[in-house]
Order: structure tokens, then sequence, then C-alpha cells
């Protein structure tokens, strides 16, 4: 599976910054931060369930939202960039 | 084409800042802001290229990015959303 994740959480209280952080740490756990709020994970089925079950524990369902974008294998390595875009190492193992 | 259009430009000067509203106002010329620096484009390949001439022109090539993902047509509809994520409502036409 290749998922593109991107994702507004409110920022304006403490909370809300506890829960942008809670909800990177877990998008840095499955793939790689290719901008502020937008994570490439290629992963297992599995996995993602895993993680969306994380993710929805995390975040505020009124104030934050996330979207989850399933894309053909090799979607990644096809995207166009521009200016100081560079394309993720997926190649290489994550690092826990 | 369905295209996912994700930015970080450079908000620290003042330059940065205008860079950035020209960046979105062209991508609401084109398409859905789906969240902060997130847009869905539907459009003609054509149209594509023009917009694509105009973010060129735009952005500061070493301070801001730009990932374009091509996505195969239904991708919208078919993404997954948490929270207070909506879908954006392509089937009604842009207000320009």
């Amino acid at each position: 599976m290749e998922l593109l994740i991107s994702y507004d959480v409110e920022t304006a209280t403490r909370d809300g910054q506890r829960r942008l952080r809670r909800v990177a740490k877990i998008c840095e756990a499955y793939g790689h931060r290719v901008q502020k709020s937008v994570f490439e994970v290629v992963c297992r089925p599995q996995d993602w369930v895993l993680m969306k079950h994380r993710l929805a524990e995390v975040i505020n369902s009124e104030r934050d939202s996330i979207r989850v974008y399933h894309l053909d294998r090799g979607s990644f390595s096809r995207a166009e960039h521009m200016g100081a875009s560079r394309l993720a190492p997926h190649e290489s193992p994550l690092v826990y």
C-alpha cells in the first residue's frame, strides 16, 4: 500500500500542539515526512489498520482533520517535484 | 487528471508570505483547498502545463517546495477522511 497522509491539527491550544506532535510521531513510525504535514507511507494493509486506530485515538475529531489517499504502487516515485522538493527514500528501512 | 498538490512555502520573510499567497491563489483558480497547504485539482493536461508554469514563476526554488501527485480518476472520492476532513465538491464548477 502507498498512502499519502496529510493533516491539519489545530495548534492554537497547548492540547492541540500536543496532538500535533503525537500525530507526527505516529506517522514517522510508519513513513517519511515529505512536507510539514504530509507523509508518504508504504506499508501492509494490517499496518494501516493499526496506524489508523492509533491516529483516531489521538485527534480531536471536531478540530483536526486527516486525509488519507490510497495511491497505486509507484505513485510516490512518479510524483512531480518543484523547488526544494525531493523524492523520499522509501527503499531504505525506517529507523526505529 | 486528478492532481494532489501540497506545498511548503517559507513564510519567515515578507517575500515568502507574498509567495505563499500567490501559490495559494494559483491553486484556488484550478482546484479545491482541502487542507492548509493541500489542494485537489481535477483538470485537463493542458491546464496543468499552464498551472505548473505559473507556479514555477512564483516559487523560490531553494526555499519552497511543491509536490504533485498524479492520481487515478476517482482517487479523490476514495480518499479516507478522519476527524473534520470532508470530501471536496469537485462536481460543482469552480467560481472564478
